[in-house]
């Protein structure tokens, strides 16, 4: 079986680790480089004594990757030091970059939004975004596809669908999201320890989260409508697991049934989202450690009035799980390829 | 120091215990009897371990309770039997009520949203909403308090100021909701077992949670407004604690500088709600274990948007704490006696 | 590839969870049937939503079980009532019982644990003790297969090649033990309510755990030693994950050398178990959901005395894992079949 | 009512956060001034969100404390840091220092275990040990009380009354001892974060921890014994709670009953330190947020072994608790004072 050369840049947070969880499984994968520049010169099991057994190459610095041979590049780097790592590739690489930085498209939005000019421009044409279900024959062909954060995937999939038909109205979308605290990394903050976060919990960047424009621009990109979005985040102390509870109008006549018609059709053939039936609701138990994402549809308290709720794991379907489906769809593979296991429940 | 005596109905279950938590040092307060059917005969150490060293009498059947000499009785037992058992006491007994029989106001609502008619309607016309910093004067006097459940209080605090001033539109008032398990009870049930609820979280009884119509009733009774409520629930794995992320619109010309002067104004001289000053966000951290609630005030994505988020104890503020701080306010004692305690962090 | 045809007798417990998150990618292993009588006639789905896009059979009653074409039984019903099924099986069908049904060979030990007199004592005289890295032999010919408890898994992996080297002394072997909460099972019971788990420990069973005499047998039969075990297992406040403290002395002239060169040496070759290099420190961290195992070795207080530290998923080598890996070596294929996942980390 | 002015060095910890926590109740306690070298200059709110609102001073450095009119001092500063600062106190300001800088009274110890030469030696010789049921009357008078640490509390409550008795054996005595994460204080550390520590487990420092030789020196001081302790921590994810797991042999003809009769006897008037009845548990769920401990006594696997395990919050009677229970004592009020809180549970 013929496989590719891959490498990882920024192996030691946890996107890298949940990279690595799955292509030890991949049969068309060889992990030929794993990069940590505060780590370079170490075992990988020294940062993950849970891969310490696989023989794993050591980590080194980005500095030093030896690119010849790499076929594609998972980028892991913090977000704004991507941009000048990415265009020093060679051409023929293939980059899916899970940090945020070839997310927007807007230059001008970017700056606002990242607080300095974007470093590669050229490379921001390039790029794909890679929300696979809805991306796929642009993911096809990409060289560089920008992997979406967790909260836009999260709140992009149940949308798009609905404005594509034109089922809801254009007044602003309210998205009240709660994450599992791996979403903040695996950097020492004081607020991230765990007698900080543990039986409690706090909203955080009301109203100023980054993934607010981006979750806009997929709306508008991909979902053809200019819509406003109101998006509050909330920290929960779980490790994984995200759920965008999404508050919605309908436009015109449109009614519920036509909402749920609509959401079973357009991911009536997919192996990772699920539309659930009526009165089910989604939840993070349910897609823990995995590729899935589960939707649920419920009547608002208005007439025209809809809640939508979805539940993935930030991890896998919000990071490196979407990054190794998008892989798998540039290369022309099946695209549940080393992503078919189940929630880890309980 | 004139004392008066109490009885705790249902003392067995987490309610009871936190009543137990403040009425041991309330120095107006003589705790007589505690009834709890199931485990009638036993030393309330056995039900908890924690509280077996302070000589508290021993678990009463509620029929047999001694009534003679009783001066209030707080009632924590489960929906939907407290009505005939308050009904029983002699009327000299004042009562505060921690279930939910008491507190919706129209029979009809009741019998929708419970599934049973009413048992006590007579009772029911003498009954106060607990909300105690807004119903101050008919708690005093009041014979049977009905304590408001947990999601409306974290909910009506921030709303109530507001609609009183004209502030708000009368849209619909989404209110996205997440609370601790405690909120649950102490039964047995499947889907409480630590292993089912740690680490993930998921919406219930979406657009069908009986403190939705509570809610409603607060605003209407007490803020004059007639407002349509999507409320959605959440639970998440901590044992307690309760945001309400409230989302709404302003009316006419009111500005985001009229809410905070608005509700500043409102809980200025308030012992336990405190509004956040602008940028701070409220954290159940902040209140665990206190009788405290935090709201934040923030601006929302369109202009005439705001977004409320307000954050409790469900057990305490939610529960418990009002309790007696209603017994305080009914006996003319200063309302944070026995409950002036800060939050118990980390 | 040839494949065989199991079923899961009492799948809808975590243990039956956890095989089938295993069995489903097993490329040998068709699942036929799943039963649980509480839920017979529901879809998998209605007990494990995370299963149900899978498109396996409904639940049935064990009485109902066709046991035409099935090659091996997986039974995972509670301990006491397993005997009389097992019993009534067909000759042709082997079984791998994760109950405690089959573990212990004396019977007059057995009644006294248990409660009862064995209700399958010729059965009882076929079964092999499954702690697949001691017992390969005789596992790969058995019709029954007794999986070990989580408990004597975790301890008698570090200590049987000890005893078996004739390294430590016959003192009294100290097991001071942690567990997640799965290790008590899925049924509704007040004190494993999230509530009454959740930021808490308690030790349990002090000296009268049914895995004590288990863990005695194990040294005895296996490692070839009759030792007294103090055995203390302690509730932790997490999901899955076990760790064994032992507190043992050196025999003769033994030294801490001759301890880890023996316990290398005896898993050199082992996919799932591993000793750890000098100052490494186990974690369950490392091994949750995985089949793995570590071990550490320190140096004790007393110039003989050597503390043996073992972390395992109680869920996966301490159950189901184990299980497969049995599955594994009774059908002669690769044990690591199914079961070479790393840890779910973080 | 006379009150006392007492200034927290080092304010901005969780031992900070705590002394607060129950200060702020004590009547003879007037609060002047807390330090917090990195964050002088801002409010108590600003690192303490609960406590923003009870008036108090803002935090100043250490260097520009105002020690006028201060009577006591409780110092909260890290390891090694104290020494010198409490040497630069006036003569007239008593002091309860929480760090370990003054536990160890052999100072050769002291440079072995922290590393560096003790830098008040003289100071040393004035300290007193503060396990306040076993000191009490050196407590009283003393100027300088080094507050033991939370190991060695849980650790030396059940067993100093047994040694001093002659009722135990001069075997090594084996401390398996597990703790909250809360022990490990508030600076950011990878280690701590909660996606490292949640849902796992593992011991930390095995035979080098430093409340090593604090627990032996204790049964030396006070218990009369020269025991040999081996001390194994692990590291459990909740916030607070600490079990000892004590595994001892009792000397010559001693019985259990003699066990019990000491233990209950030696602390049958304490208000915080609790013999629980013969086949109770001890749980940290049922000492959580408060001063007492659980001592809990079993028949061990041998005819002469015993299990002793003991239940204490770390950060109350393991550090802050403890530390006003001493200043009750060293001003000679009752020593509940401030303290009479019962477990927060749920």
């Amino acid at each position: 079986m013929a496989q590719i050369t891959v490498a990882i840049l920024g192996a030691s947070g946890y996107t890298g680790a949940e990279l690595l969880r799955f292509l030890i499984h991949h049969p068309q994968v060889k992990i030929a480089a794993l990069t940590g520049d505060s780590q370079a010169g170490q075992p990988i099991g020294d940062v993950f004594p849970h891969l310490a057994h696989l023989g794993l190459s050591d980590l080194v610095r980005v500095e030093d990757l030896d690119t010849s041979g790499i076929d594609l590049v998972f980028c892991c780097l913090p977000h704004g030091t991507t941009q000048e790592i990415i265009a020093g590739l060679p051409d023929n690489v293939r980059v899916v970059d899970l940090s945020a930085d070839f997310r927007l498209f807007d230059l001008d939005a970017y700056a606002i939004w990242y607080g300095h000019p974007h470093q590669a421009p050229k490379l921001q044409e390039q790029a794909v975004y890679g929300l696979t279900e809805h991306q796929r024959d642009a993911i096809q062909t990409a060289r560089l596809v920008a992997n979406p954060g967790c909260y836009p995937t999260a709140s992009l999939l149940p949308l798009i669908p609905l404005y594509q038909a034109g089922l809801l109205s254009d007044a602003t979308a309210i998205i009240d999201a709660k994450s599992g605290v791996t979403g903040a990394g695996r950097a020492a903050k004081r607020n991230l320890i765990f007698s900080e976060v543990s039986e409690g919990m706090q909203p955080y960047a009301v109203g100023s989260h980054r993934h607010m424009p981006e979750i806009e621009q997929g709306l508008a990109q991909i979902g053809g409508a200019d819509i406003a979005v109101s998006f509050t985040p909330h920290l929960i102390p779980m490790r994984r697991g995200m759920i965008a509870t999404t508050y919605v109008s309908m436009a015109g006549d449109a009614t519920l049934n036509d909402i749920r018609a609509t959401l079973e059709k357009a991911y009536a053939g997919e192996p990772f989202v699920h539309v659930l039936p009526d009165g089910e609701t989604p939840s993070t138990h349910a897609v823990r450690g995995s590729n899935h994402c589960q939707i649920g549809i419920f009547a608002g308290r208005g007439e025209k009035d809809v809640i939508l709720i979805s539940a993935i794991d930030n991890l896998v379907k919000g990071a490196s799980g979407q990054a190794v489906q998008n892989m798998n769809v540039m290369f022309g593979w099946p695209e549940q390829t080393a992503l078919d296991g189940v929630a880890v429940f309980p």
